[in-house]
């Protein structure tokens, strides 16, 4: 794409009422925009990140079998009030729906998760253990009534989520999807570039179980407080951080307090919301309740992490699998350079030939200094600088964004470079 | 994917509060599920479709230069209520609004159309002629607090919407554009199987300009009336049929009253939302407000009307270029006839090897007779069959969906064939 014909401009200074440095960097750099506290617009070079990462997302749930659908945002009171066998309704239970009203006076709230109506429409959907195991997830926009959103992207009141939903006869098959999950999980965090700071943590399981797993992901943005047994590449939340839980789970040695953000969790959610109305029969004819889990990601708040774990102090550094762009070509012509100009576009014109993704800083009347700053504040792992002085030492200045020296390469050797990093890559 | 996988089953009724042809197909062939009146979920069939959809019209707005992004539903009263000329947050001017709580006791409004945001963001990048113009589109979220919510996902209370704008210097530039958009919608009604009953339409230009242009189908379902003028293929809508408004078009000749439904609409908007705050400086240094317009499609709609209109007594038939597969594989298997299932089997792998999209029927204990209902059901335009008889004829029974008689193929020759489809498709 041509910067010169991208609507987005970079910013020198982020809002002031802003905190957070993902969004600082995020709003600087043209990638979201805030519409207001807690709620963020995702501009164009902000949603190809976005869907880089949900398709990461996507082809490791595809891979265990998951079932993409979309369920509806607007719920009805009966579902979460009594269908099964709690309440969820109630502001009391619940303490961040957005509830609204229809112009008939009926109540709808917008769902902050799927677990009720999810069973209740596959009660249409199961009746024999022939229908089960089966897993079923949605990328979709949750809304949560929080107080506190000054995390950026991190914590907003409206946000994509993946929630996957697993359905098995019973406990012992159950565990063995949880297992495929949690892998699942393991290779999207890899992937997406925080593999290396990212923990398998035991965290409360809430009313549903003694403990659930969480994916915390190490920053001093992290509003969480994990402590991670380095040996076992193990962390315990401080939640549930008791000598207690530390012998339950047979972990010694030591333990390494850290701050973390939580970046997927997975729940065993048992017979909690199929009792009594998602049943199946089983072999002998006896009805029994399906044994559920539930397996969050948010990739909007994924990406906020990365920012805040990957970036130095004139930017962000995308790692390859989820840049908006695999090369930023940059052309400093001064003044009317024709020669740089047209050698630019050429190269342009190649890389958008060989199907890589590039994003051509080709605008007019903006200084190389500029182009520098705005270049690392977007952090496109790769930068192709066409100047006066590359094109005398014989080609393309090529730098990545996390290293300090550059290499001249040739067009035909840039070509064959990142082809073979693409090849690498699909792997 | 195996349908024997599939967690969906087909259905023999629709539920009894269903009376739209859509919604009733839809659901009994588990596209959809009605999660309450006027809100459904698009399960892993349906969603397919609507993703085909999505990327049929993604292509045609990328193509005319549209920038993707996504806003989001939350809405600030502020910016409806006083930011620019008119106030679209009273319900008063606008009935369909869902409006709910912030915790903190600030009210939100859920969007129901983005002019207003996106304007107002427009602000912190447009400042220059330099700057102009350019289009933005979306695929988000709407809700509408509509009361008639009786035609299935043709209209529904929430509902994925492309709305793409379009800012220009002035007048002349908008109408350039403008044109290109009446192209590329022309082009997406064709590529979704429509184009041949769809009529671009006058109609009224609501407050904010004399006409506007609106794309109808013709079908019973439709809530629209419009007259057609074949001569020059173009219709009216009823709301301004009127002797001077057919003077005003320079359209004689005959015309035929049809029922319709909107697939799409496109908007001049002019100055309505750009004034006071978005404007540009010229090129003599005058301050101009940027000049508007909005062009809407409703994927999910258009969906629910190719069923409307394309579909017999029997079930759904997708145009290729939406069908959620290619082909629909069916092994016809009596009882354990392994030499059958088996060859099946090395048919589905073969077709997945070769890249086509294969719905494969390998259900067990299900007779060919309900075999073929639900495939007439799913509507997937090319139906091959493998069965005893089949197999004695030399190979694969082979038959359009749309067609009453099939033929034999071999494996070769199906691969060949289907892989020519695809290069007449890609053209």
């Amino acid at each position: 794409m041509r910067q010169s014909h991208l609507f987005t401009k970079t910013r020198k200074e982020a809002p002031a009422d802003e905190v957070s440095k993902n969004a600082e960097f995020l709003i600087r750099g043209g990638f979201i925009y805030k519409e207001m506290a807690g709620a963020y617009a995702f501009l164009p070079l902000g949603l190809r990140v976005l869907n880089k990462i949900m398709n990461i997302i996507r082809e490791e749930m595809n891979a265990i079998g998951g079932q993409e659908i979309v369920m509806t945002s607007l719920q009805r009171p009966e579902l979460w009030k009594s269908h099964f066998e709690q309440d969820r309704w109630d502001d009391k239970n619940v303490d961040n729906w957005f509830k609204t009203k229809l112009k008939d006076g009926g109540e709808r709230g917008l769902a902050f998760t799927h677990e009720e109506p999810i069973s209740n429409m596959l009660e249409q959907f199961v009746s024999s253990y022939r229908d089960l195991p089966f897993s079923v997830y949605q990328f979709q926009n949750k809304f949560r009534n929080e107080k506190r959103v000054q995390a950026g992207i991190m914590r907003t009141l409206e946000f994509i989520m993946k929630d996957l939903y697993s359905f098995s006869k019973n406990e012992a098959e159950h565990n063995i999807f949880y297992e495929k999950v949690k892998q699942a999980y393991i290779n999207i965090f890899k992937r997406a570039g925080i593999g290396h700071i990212t923990y398998l943590t035991f965290a409360s399981g809430g009313v549903f179980s003694k403990f659930s797993h969480e994916f915390q992901t190490i920053t001093p943005a992290g509003e969480d407080v994990i402590y991670i047994n380095e040996e076992n590449n193990i962390a315990i939340n401080k939640e549930v951080f008791t000598d207690d839980v530390k012998k339950d789970l047979g972990l010694n040695g030591s333990f390494k307090e850290a701050k973390a953000v939580e970046v997927g969790n997975i729940f065993t959610l048992g017979t909690k919301f199929s009792k009594p109305h998602l049943v199946f029969e089983d072999e002998t004819g006896k009805k029994n309740p399906v044994f559920m889990g539930s397996y969050g990601i948010g990739p909007a708040r994924l990406m906020g992490v990365v920012v805040e774990v990957l970036s130095d102090d004139q930017g962000i550094i995308w790692p390859e699998s989820i840049a908006p762009f695999q090369v930023h070509l940059l052309a400093l012509a001064n003044g009317e350079d024709e020669e740089i100009l047209s050698y630019a576009d050429k190269i342009y014109e190649s890389l958008l030939k060989a199907n890589i993704e590039v994003l051509f800083d080709d605008r007019e009347g903006v200084s190389a200094g500029e182009k520098f700053a705005d270049s690392d504040l977007l952090g496109i792992p790769l930068r192709a600088v066409v100047s006066e002085r590359s094109l005398k030492e014989g080609g393309i200045e090529l730098k990545k964004r996390a290293e300090e020296k550059g290499k001249i390469v040739s067009l035909p050797e840039l070509l064959k470079l990142l082809k073979t990093d693409r090849a690498l890559d699909s792997r």
